[in-house]
C-alpha cells in the first residue's frame, strides 16, 4: 500500500455520482412526519406549499439506496469538492498516541462548512421547478451564507431570517450573505405575523432559531412561487450530505484505511448523518463493526438527555411533527453557550439510529471544546468552528484512551468547518471569561413542558 | 490530453523539493542593499543582529538557481499545500469570453493567504538556529496570523506589532493571532523608543506599517536571541514564495496549459514574485513569451507612478537602503483605501524586472476592484481578499478584451487569499459608500520628499 499522504483528494472521476439514502437499508424506518391537525402521516401534497417538489420526493423516498446527483449540481460541487480527508499526523505526534487519526474537512469553501452540499442541491431543484424565490433562517450564519452562495450561482432571490442576536453580534456574516446578493432580515421582525406576535410579547428578545424558522416558513407560504428551505434535520438534507460519507469511504478504500470509530458533532444531525451514512449502511448489513459516536454540547443535550417523542421543528409550532430526540421546541440554550449546535431537536434518521443502538452519544462542556480547538489549531493549522471542535474533543479523548491502553485504533472524525466568524467566542476563551453550563433537570423540565400533548 | 478538471491538485510526490531563485538567471541583478551610514553594500555580518543567519545567506545568494526546501518545512507545507490551480469555468461562462482563465488559489489555510509559505520557512530556520523569540509587524493581519501559526507549530514565542488602526478595526484578526499563541502589541506603542517618539509627536495616530516595522526591528535588536522577520519585499521571502510558481508550472505542464499572460496583485511583491519566478526564469532564457502584468491600487501606485531609487524599507528609517520603485517611506495611502497593498515600496527583484522591461504594471481604483471581487464571488464561489481582487480585476479586463477581439488567450492569475476578515470593506462597498482615491502629483511629491538624500 502506498504511503498515506497528509491530504487525500479524490480525482474528479472518483467523485460520487449518486447520493446515498441510508433509509433504504435501515431495518426499521424513522416514524413518518405527522400532521399536527389531523395527527395522520403527512402527505406530499400537504408539504407542497412549503417545500420544493423534488425535495419532498426525496424526503419521502425510503426505498432507493442511490439517488442520482444531477449534473448541474455536480458542476457546483466541482467548484469546492472533493474535500480532503486529512491524516492528523501532527496531532497524533502532539498527543503521543498510537492511534491513527483522520478527519474529513468540509471547511474549504467560503460558507466555511458542509452546509453548501445541501444548499447547492436545494437551490438547483427550486430553480428547475421554476420557483421565483426562496426563504430560510440562519443562526450562526453558515447556512445562510451557503444558501446565498448557491442562490447567487443559480440566480434565485433569497431572503434570510437571521436570529437577531446573531445579526447584531456577527455583522460580518450578514455582510457575506449580502455580498452574495441575499437579503437579510433580523428575526423576530415585523414582516410576519408570528414575528409581530413575538415582538409584542417580548419586545427586547434577541430571537431564536425556532422563531426564525417560523418567520421564514410564513413568508414562503404567503409569497407566490416561493418556498422554504432548511439546512439540517430533514431526511433530504442528510441525503445531500451523504456526499461527505461517500467521498470519505472511497478515500478510505483507496488507501486501505479501516476506521474503528467515526466521530462527529451533532446539532441537527445533517453533517453527522451524511458523514456516517454509507458506513452505517454497511454496518446495518453486517459488513463492518465501526463504533459511531455523536458529540453534542452539554448545554443543549438533545440525544443524551432529551426525550424520543413527536415534537415541532420550530418555536412557532408551524412544522409537521417529527419523531426525534428533543428538549422541547421551547428549550433555549443558556446565553453563555458559544457555538452552534443549539437546536432543540435532532434529525429523525439520527434519532432512530441512536434509539436502535447503532450509535452512541456523549456531551461535552464548552471550555473543554475550546481546549481541543486550540490544541488542534496549533498542531494541524486549521482554526476550527466551535461546532466542529466538539468532534475534535471526542477524537482527542479517544486518542488519549488509546495512549493509556496502548491500542492502535483508527479514529476518523468530521471537521465540519472553520471558525473565522466565531472569534468572539475564541476571545472569550482566550481571556479566560468563558464559562460552562449544564442545564439542571428542572431547566430541562421547562423545555419538556413545551412538547405537544399528543399520544403517538 | 485529459480533460482539465476544475481544480488541479498535485500529488505529494509532485510537490517541489527546491525553491526557485530567479536572481540566478537574471541578466542584471538588483543593486545590493546599501548601509545608510557607510553608503557601502551591506554585509551579512551587519544584517546578523536583525535577521536569522540562514535567511541572510538566502538573501545574498545570487548564484544558486535551486535551493533545497528542508524536510521540516516540507512537512509543514504538506499540511496545507499543494494549493489548487483552478480553471475558472464559471467566470469564463459569465463573461462569455473565448479566453481560458486559471487561478492559483493560496487561500486554503487559516492565515487566509500565501504568507504562510514564507512564515513556515522563516520560523523553521530561527528555531534551527536556537533563537529564543521572533518579532514582526502586521497590517491587515495576514502576515501576523501566518507567522503565529508557524510559531505555534515550531514552538517559538512571537511578538506582533500590529498597526493600531488595524488592531482596533480587526479585533478578530488579533484574536486569531492570540489563539495561535502570538502576543499582539498595537503600534505605535510605548514598548520601543521609536514608538514613544511617534506617540509623543502624534498622540492620536493610528499607526502605519512602516512604524510597526521600526518597532519590531528595535525590539528584535534589543532582545537577546531574538530576530525580526518580514513577510514581503525581501529576496528570501520571494524565494520561499517561489513554491507557488513551481507548483503552478508543474500543474500547467501536466495538463499542457500554456499561459499567454500571468497576472498578480502587487504590494510588496512577494506573492507576484513567487508566482512568476519560474516562468520569468524561462522567459529570461528565451523559452517562453509570457506577458507578465502586476496590478496595484491607484491609491498606492509604487510601480506605475513611483521612482526607481534607493529608499528605506520603513518609516523609522532603520532598515538598509533598497533600490526599488517607491513613493517615499513617508508616503501613507489615503484613509479611504480599503485593502492591503499599502506599502510605499516594492520588492527589489520585482522592481528590477519591471525596470528592465520583463513585466508591465497597471493601477486600478478600488470600487472597480470590488466590482470584480463580487462578480468573482458570485460565479466562482470564493470570497476573495481585496488585495487578491486586484488580480481578478486585471484578469477580467483581459478576458473582456479577448471577447472583443475574439482572441482565445490563456490567462493565469494569482488569487492570494480570502476576504473573510475584510468584511468592513465589503460592507462599505455593498452600501455604496466606498469611494475612490487617486493621489495628485502634489500628494506624491510629499512622499518623494521623504526619500533619502543620497547619490547612489
Amino acid at each position: 500500500m502506498a504511503n498515506i499522504p497528509y491530504k487525500i483528494y479524490l480525482t474528479e472521476d472518483e467523485m460520487p455520482k449518486n447520493w446515498y439514502n441510508v433509509k433504504a437499508v435501515m431495518k426499521e424506518l424513522p416514524p413518518p412526519f405527522i400532521h399536527p391537525g389531523t395527527l395522520q402521516p403527512i402527505t406530499a401534497d400537504e408539504l407542497r406549499p412549503i417545500f420544493c417538489d423534488e425535495l419532498i420526493a426525496q424526503e419521502l423516498n425510503n426505498s432507493d439506496l442511490y439517488i442520482e446527483i444531477p449534473e448541474g449540481i455536480r458542476d457546483f460541487y466541482k467548484m469546492y469538492r472533493p474535500s480532503p480527508l486529512i491524516r492528523a499526523y501532527n496531532l497524533e505526534k502532539l498527543l503521543d498516541t498510537p492511534a491513527e487519526i483522520y478527519y474529513k474537512f468540509e471547511g474549504t469553501n467560503t460558507s466555511g462548512s458542509h452546509k453548501l452540499n445541501s444548499a447547492a442541491a436545494q437551490v438547483y431543484y427550486a430553480k428547475k421547478q421554476g420557483l421565483a424565490a426562496l426563504t430560510t433562517e440562519t443562526g450562526a450564519g453558515q447556512w445562510g451564507t451557503a444558501l446565498a452562495m448557491a442562490c447567487a450561482f443559480y440566480d434565485l432571490p433569497l431572503t434570510v431570517y437571521m436570529v437577531k442576536v446573531s445579526a447584531e453580534q456577527k455583522p460580518y456574516r450578514k455582510a457575506v450573505i449580502e455580498t452574495y446578493g441575499g437579503k437579510v432580515i433580523p428575526s423576530p421582525s415585523d414582516t410576519t405575523e408570528i414575528g409581530r406576535k413575538i415582538l409584542s410579547e417580548n419586545p427586547g428578545t434577541g430571537g431564536s432559531l425556532g422563531c426564525a424558522i417560523s418567520e421564514a416558513i410564513e413568508t414562503a407560504v404567503k409569497t407566490p412561487d416561493c418556498r422554504y428551505v432548511l439546512g439540517s434535520v430533514l431526511d433530504h438534507v442528510l441525503l445531500h450530505q451523504s456526499i461527505i460519507g461517500e467521498e470519505t469511504k472511497t478515500a478510505c478504500e483507496k488507501y486501505d484505511i479501516q476506521p474503528d470509530m467515526i466521530i462527529g458533532c451533532i446539532g441537527g444531525g445533517s453533517n453527522y448523518g451524511g458523514l456516517v451514512g454509507p458506513f452505517m449502511g454497511d454496518k446495518i448489513k453486517g459488513k463492518n463493526n465501526i463504533e459511531f459516536i455523536g458529540v453534542e454540547p452539554a448545554s443543549c443535550p438533545s440525544l443524551t438527555r432529551g426525550r424520543y417523542a413527536y415534537d415541532f421543528g420550530d418555536t412557532g409550532k408551524t412544522t409537521p411533527l417529527i419523531k426525534m430526540y428533543t428538549l422541547g421546541s421551547g428549550f433555549i440554550p443558556s446565553p453563555n453557550h458559544a457555538g452552534g449546535l443549539r437546536y432543540h431537536g435532532m434529525s429523525g434518521i439520527v434519532s432512530k439510529l441512536y434509539h436502535d443502538g447503532y450509535m452512541t452519544a456523549r456531551s461535552v462542556e464548552q471550555t473543554k471544546v475550546f481546549d481541543a480547538a486550540t490544541l488542534f489549531a496549533r498542531s494541524e493549522g486549521t482554526l476550527p468552528a466551535p461546532e466542529s471542535a466538539h468532534a475534535i474533543r471526542g477524537a482527542i479523548d479517544e486518542a488519549i484512551k488509546c495512549k493509556e491502553s496502548g491500542e492502535k485504533k483508527t479514529i476518523l472524525f468530521g471537521l465540519t468547518g472553520t471558525g473565522y466568524f466565531d472569534m468572539a467566542a475564541y476571545m472569550s476563551y482566550n481571556s479566560g471569561t468563558m464559562t460552562d453550563y449544564v442545564p439542571s433537570d428542572e431547566d430541562l423540565e421547562k423545555g419538556f413542558a413545551t412538547l405537544p400533548n399528543v399520544n403517538l
